[in-house]
């Protein structure tokens, strides 16, 4: 928190606000109900389930969650998300421009905070081997976000590439805080890998279970989303497109072929997937998922305890969202 | 370059039609007239002329070229310019959604070039120096941009506020290429100081001539160009405010009152300026700003023949701008 508050500048207010530490334009009203920290959190549970010590880890979670972060305040502003978190997104209150600015400084800010690592004792090569990873991740993480702003634009995007895109877009991060929390903690590459996978797997997981929940709501709420809107190519619909009859593909294009879509074209849509059971069969994708997560949990360097506490806390992940 | 190249997918393709290696669409065509490598060239000659090894530093001239770059790239979406180098903008030819990515993408990379130092002999500790330095630089560019963006719905900017802005923005990218070049070259921290501060002067200085050229016109064409159109708060203006009378403050502000300017606002505001000679001080700014920056030069770890090469590049940089 220090990071990002000890510049005292109205850069960071908007820094501040993403995180969920204030409201917009210093009132403090708005806060949001529940603020995910999952790639902090991840990161640190790696690291002490290979026996590391949390507190010389704290630099690469804090590292971890504003990368990802600040990947969501561009994602916000390139796909028109008016909100983020139940409350208006960043480039909603402070126009693209300055969201630009805001994401590129946290972008930054996360890696001014993983080089805090040195300090901690952690050795040269490793923190360079972080790093590296970390910038690696980065990188998938946008060309994910390049292909799924592309294939907005696309009907004939299959099962495999859409696998592919998510393990970039969502994967990639939550597979890297695992991975160099193991590293910090003091792992070998192998369990590194292994580590790597878990976070990959659920990461896909987990965005398998937040298209289902654009098309279907969660939270209570039944109808299809912004997402859904923007002619994202959520799970649903892709298994829907490769699954299609020759009649339901038709119905289904002329749905997309429309330049923006409507509420009603969101249902209509929505009526023809149910009909392809393609609901159930992405839930299924999102258990296996969720399985292969925990099965590479399963290495002799991570204690019984720590796998545990790893396992309950995917547990939570998978059954909230 | 191989950086950029070796990895054969389409959001590299908008690098490197930025970077002026291609045309758009892979089309070859359009290659720009020239193409400004000056944090890159700044990077080595710092290097070489405090002893050290161009080799070695080529990672690291790589990197500041990247993270300039993809400063341009943002910059361009935030400003809404439609070219850069004569040629369209990123984000004119892919959008600005896609342009973000390879912001973005740029910035990673350069990060990743930056690592390479290490393969390169130059020791750990230095590149975690050089790596910190890079990120601050990459961060006060981008609280630059952020107080730049703000101060395009504001008249009352002073000369002062201007150069803390343009120091920032432009002044530190190029300060920080000198002074990771003579660190990577083996110089103390003095040195390295000095050699900022020869940078940043320069930087401001080049800003201040291009605010300028914004006006008045360079390469021929005598239009006020699209930054007077978006009311950016260019450092001719910026002294009239300040140096108007009540009456001259009136028609400024009466121009600056408009949501949006016309091209009759621009040459209005031109002609306003021009009476108040803010033209011929403004030029004494960038004067004296040069040099400063080559003032800061003049330090015993510089060789003579170092100094000479620095010079005239200096001399050629504040000459075509």
């Amino acid at each position: 928190m220090a990071i990002v508050n000890e510049r005292g500048f109205p850069l960071y207010d908007m820094m501040g606000y993403h995180l969920g530490w204030r409201g917009a334009h210093a009132l403090d009203g708005d806060l949001p109900r529940r603020q995910e920290r999952m790639h902090g959190v991840m990161t640190l549970l790696a690291c002490t389930a290979v026996g590391g010590d949390a507190d010389a880890c704290l630099p690469a979670a804090a590292a971890m969650e504003l990368v990802d972060k600040f990947a969501e305040i561009h994602d916000d502003v390139q796909e028109g998300n008016p909100q983020r978190n139940e409350r208006d997104a960043v480039w909603w209150v402070w126009g693209p421009a300055q969201a630009i600015n805001a994401g590129d400084g946290m972008h930054a800010l996360g890696r001014l905070a993983l080089l805090r690592l040195a300090d901690r004792g952690v050795p040269d090569e490793r923190v360079f081997d972080v790093v590296r990873l970390v910038d690696k991740a980065g990188l998938r993480a946008c060309e994910g976000r390049f292909r799924d702003l592309e294939a907005q634009e696309r009907i004939d995007l299959s099962v495999e590439a859409y696998m592919r895109l998510a393990t970039d877009k969502t994967g990639a991060l939550l597979g890297c805080a695992m991975q160099i929390g193991a590293l910090v903690g003091g792992a070998g590459a192998e369990t590194g890998n292994a580590l790597a996978t878990c976070g990959e797997r659920l990461g896909i997981a987990l965005q398998v279970r937040s298209d289902l929940a654009a098309l279907w709501g969660g939270n209570g709420n039944s109808q299809p989303n912004v997402e859904v809107l923007n002619k994202k190519k959520l799970i649903p619909v892709v298994y829907a497109l490769e699954n299609a009859t020759v009649s339901e593909k038709r119905a289904l294009g002329e749905i997309y072929f429309k330049r923006v879509l409507e509420s009603d074209d969101a249902l209509k849509l929505r009526e023809v997937i149910d009909g392809l059971g393609a609901r159930a069969a992405c839930e299924k994708m999102a258990d296996t998922l969720k399985a292969e997560s925990l099965a590479a949990l399963e290495i002799e360097d991570v204690a019984p305890e720590g796998k545990s506490r790893i396992r309950e806390y995917i547990g939570m992940l998978t059954s909230s969202r």
